[in-house]
């Protein structure tokens, strides 16, 4: 019977789930490991720290379908720890793989680095088992390739992260190769007599309706329903809008996609179109305050329908153990066209925000400050299809919400973890899954020039910025192409609006952004500008050099302290202006 | 009946308690505590994230005696969680507060951002609770004082990080101020009949010792016995010895003390006294295997005697329920000296490794690269009482065990938590913790010149000073006077002397590192220098405004790739470089 070593064993695996590259940092348990990288065909990253590679093992599986993550025992797999839990809230799969010490040393107890010197060697995963979907601390040769396998199987199906520690003494353990003949794959579910029925009753609702709409949020990508309901928006023409954690998955160019609904935020008119729908079907829901503008998205339940991982919720009667993917995939198929509510297109331009209408930079002064009303209605006008836009949690991450999207662009805007300092390594990460994607169209031939041009351009507030700045000499050393708008308004802007407006505790230090590239080692003609005004900001946009530009280039937004984007933060700054000036003393708790 | 406000209440328990700063970083739900901390005479810290605002708080706790650091729910703790694992393993007594949401949030289960959107709260309090001695969710104003107080009665009494929940509609409630004119403070130990009679045992068994020696470890800081074991020391004029952990707690000055003891690594005329020993009196101990040269430093059980936080051990047996508090100060006072052997100070003198002679640059040639060989001795004559020494993990955490330490002079060198990047900052708290003590000293006229120079030196590797690199900003932006040591060696050399000697995946992105502080905030006029010569370290340490300056000055000490400093390290390389020559196949794998 024919053996590979249990690290080939497992890199082939992430081979076949096309994970090209391994984020990560080397450290003592895990360098063995590392030997088997390289020669089983992956990329080894080697981030600059284990919080930030394991954010950039987030943003490169969002784009790629998979990541990994390879950490060492204890200070590194704990360092990471809070990028794999926003991994887990948000439904970026990841496998985090853990080099421990050898089982000899583990057996006996011993009294190693990297433990509380009390022989206990379980405590680090016991404390990942709260932010992932499966684990396995591999023990035996002859069970390992099952264990893995298993793990692996509940990435995939979950979308969320899994665990894996190697004993430095397996990393060269024989292990029967067999099962690497039968791929990983999501394992089918059961057919299920309730299905039909099930899906008749949807149809029967749908065809029904007087005022359909379609909200489709960002568990969608997890469920691997995006073109489905993709399909769905398109076919029936029916008033759709997305989510924060959404947008970017669908066609913004269709007419009758309306970016975000944004609930008591939104305009009256789009508002009342959504409240007075008859039905609204519901895809991959995420219903936390901050993807719903605190609750006020959330459909009313009796004209909904949501299809989530395992289940289709008509009103309050949930219909169990149908998954979306199966669900969305019939659905699609068995629709009716000819039987369902059409609306014509002098109702859907109604819909369209009027916020959304592109500006040029012939619509302001050049003299005159950038401020957040206009900024994204400008950047708009910038973007390229294939596009990946990052906007970090703060006024960049509202602010990503009004740009219109071109075709296939895809957008991370915060969801619920919400941790500062993930958007700037997920960068590196989306970067290097989207270089990879693009060499494997161009190998294939159908890379067009269009697809070709996608670039990762990051918006990031200064406070976040420097939570995780070091990761910028990952993307200089892996010469990724990432454009990095800095938007500096001299601290924590989104928490002076939540409370403390004009507090130290929300100021941060000052430092010489544009240093950054030739700091962290880029070749010293790296393309930096630092704007204040309009005309400045078009003067390096319209430079070839930055948006047309290679690797990392960078500006830096010279902003008000107290400019934010238009919406749920401009409420929010009242209310805290309000408080500060005692005209409200008592005003309503945040959740 | 007399009420506080909850926050004041907590903040005066920890002005009680000697701390002066806290550390940390503002988020969504900890603001409304930071609003009582100025207000209630502490200083916020404001770090750039919060592992590093843990690990700074680590090293303020260690030189204060006691830390604190405010986080934020979720994100802001778990990003935290791998610094306060280090504080338990290493026994640094960190506050650990967490700002969370409201009790009605929790109570509805709502999905609110940085949960995982399932309602649980409870998730982040149970993963801490493996890395702390203590927690408490506060949920009642009634019962919160004596939850408060229960708590850091632990942190005290273990030395060791606790953890407190503070929901954000909790921070102004009133609660009663009666417990707070009674100190928090470490409960006396039970009385037991059995004390006299185990302290009879240790008595007669030193009186009875030909060849007593001491070894004094790391843990003696935790439990507050330094100073004791520091007379004992003196008093007995035994040969003495301390471990990685220990070195600088203890006055190196003392002729009958002979720095760090190395086991298998040590001169042989060392290890055989210590073999031979017939009674070894060890303080503290901490047997980690990084602690004790792979465990070669541990005595001999039946020769030895030790003083844990609840035990003496006499060999085998263990004589529970006497802290070393009390016994370590009991045998001082009852110990007849005139009934304990003595040593004639020429033994004494063969003890002392001829590695610890210092060097002057007139013992190198100017032209010659810098080496480990010579570096750390000439370092020794550089150094003044009552600096802070921190050497990380790496060629530095191994070079500053070479440092001959002049008075009162503190030292951090990897024990066993090892996480790289913690040293740098570390040196940020400590050096904040040093001002305050200096400026205590300053008030109670009790500074001398001596005292008000101190100075907080870190000697710290590229690899790790890339992790933490933007605490920087920190030290800037607080004025904190710190010199950085950085050893330039092109990669991580440890790692390459373990595994990998000549892998890309030791290898590090290659920074301008003399650029950080200009990059970082600091005055363009801070001091900085790249040398790689002793001629060019030369200049530099006898430039005034290097040594004698104010603030941050930084030094590029360019080393060779495989330079390592002597001992264990270099038995390390010299096996790696054989395993790589093929010369041995099947090399003992490290535990």
């Amino acid at each position: 019977m024919a053996t590979v070593l249990l690290a080939e064993y497992l890199f082939t695996r992430l081979h076949q789930l096309s994970v090209g590259s391994i984020h990560g940092v080397p450290g003592d348990y895990n360098l063995e490991l590392l030997d088997y990288v390289a020669p089983n065909g992956l990329c080894w990253v080697g981030n600059v720290n284990e919080l930030n590679a394991g954010y950039a093992a987030d943003g490169y599986a969002r784009i790629k379908g998979i990541g990994a993550l390879i950490t060492t025992f204890g200070v590194g797999e704990l360092s990471a720890i809070n990028a794999i839990a926003g991994a887990y809230a948000e439904r970026a799969p990841i496998i985090h793989i853990v080099g421990t010490p050898n089982r000899a040393t583990q057996d006996a107890r011993l009294l190693v680095h990297h433990t509380f010197n009390d022989g206990n060697y379980r405590r680090f995963g016991q404390m990942h088992a709260h932010v992932t979907v499966a684990q396995t601390s591999l023990r035996d040769p002859s069970t390992s390739p099952e264990q893995i396998d298993h793990v692996l199987t509940q990435c995939l199906l979950h979308s969320r992260p899994v665990y894996i520690e190697v004993p430095v003494d397996l990393v060269s353990a024989p292990v029967l190769a067999a099962r690497l003949r039968c791929p990983i794959a999501i394992p089918d579910a059961s057919p299920n007599p309730t299905w039909d029925k099930a899906l008749t009753k949807v149809l029967d609702i749908i065809y029904a309706a007087k005022q359909p709409i379609i909200l489709a949020d960002g568990e969608s990508r997890a469920l691997d329903i995006v073109e489905d309901v993709q399909a769905l928006i398109k076919s029936t023409n029916w008033p759709s809008w997305t989510t924060p954690f959404g947008k970017g998955l669908f066609d913004e160019t269709l007419p009758n996609f309306h970016g975000i609904y944004k609930g008591t935020f939104d305009d009256p008119a789009s508002r009342d179109f959504f409240n007075q729908a008859d039905l609204i079907l519901c895809f991959g829901p995420h219903w936390s305050s901050t993807n719903t503008y605190d609750y006020s998205t959330i459909p009313k339940t009796d004209a909904s329908i949501c299809f989530t991982d395992t289940e289709i919720k008509i009103g309050d009667q949930i219909l169990r153990d149908i998954p979306a993917r199966l669900a969305v995939r019939q659905l699609l198929q068995k629709l009716n066209l000819s039987k369902i509510e059409r609306y014509d297109s002098v109702n859907q331009s109604d819909l369209l925000s009027p916020n959304r209408r592109p500006l040029t930079f012939s619509d302001v002064a050049p003299q005159e400050p950038i401020t957040h009303a206009n900024l994204w209605n400008i950047f708009s006008g910038y973007l390229h299809p294939d596009d990946i836009i990052l906007g970090e949690t703060g006024t960049a991450g509202h602010g990503v919400r009004e740009l219109v999207l071109p075709p296939r662009a895809r957008l991370f805007a915060p969801a619920t973890w919400l941790s500062i300092g993930y958007m700037l390594p997920a960068a590196q990460g989306a970067a290097l899954a989207q270089r990879e994607l693009q060499q494997a169209r161009s190998r294939d031939d159908v890379l067009t020039p269009e697809t070709k041009s996608g670039r990762t351009i990051l918006f990031i507030g200064d406070g976040s910025f420097q939570m995780t700045a070091q990761e910028l000499s990952t993307i200089i050393r892996h010469n990724l192409n990432v454009v990095v708008f800095l938007l500096n308004n001299d601290g924590y802007t989104i928490e002076r609006c939540l409370h403390g407006l004009h507090e130290e505790y929300n100021d941060v230090a000052r430092w010489r952004y544009m240093r950054a590239p030739g700091f962290f080692g880029a070749e010293d003609g790296a393309f930096t500008a630092a704007v204040g005004t309009w005309g400045e900001l078009e003067e390096a946009l319209n430079d070839e050099r930055l948006m047309g530009g290679k690797g990392l280039r960078m500006v830096e937004l010279r902003m008000g302290r107290e400019d934010v984007p238009r919406g749920a933060l401009v409420a929010c700054l009242e209310r805290e202006r309000r408080r500060v000036e005692g005209v409200v003393t008592n005003g309503k708790e945040r959740k």
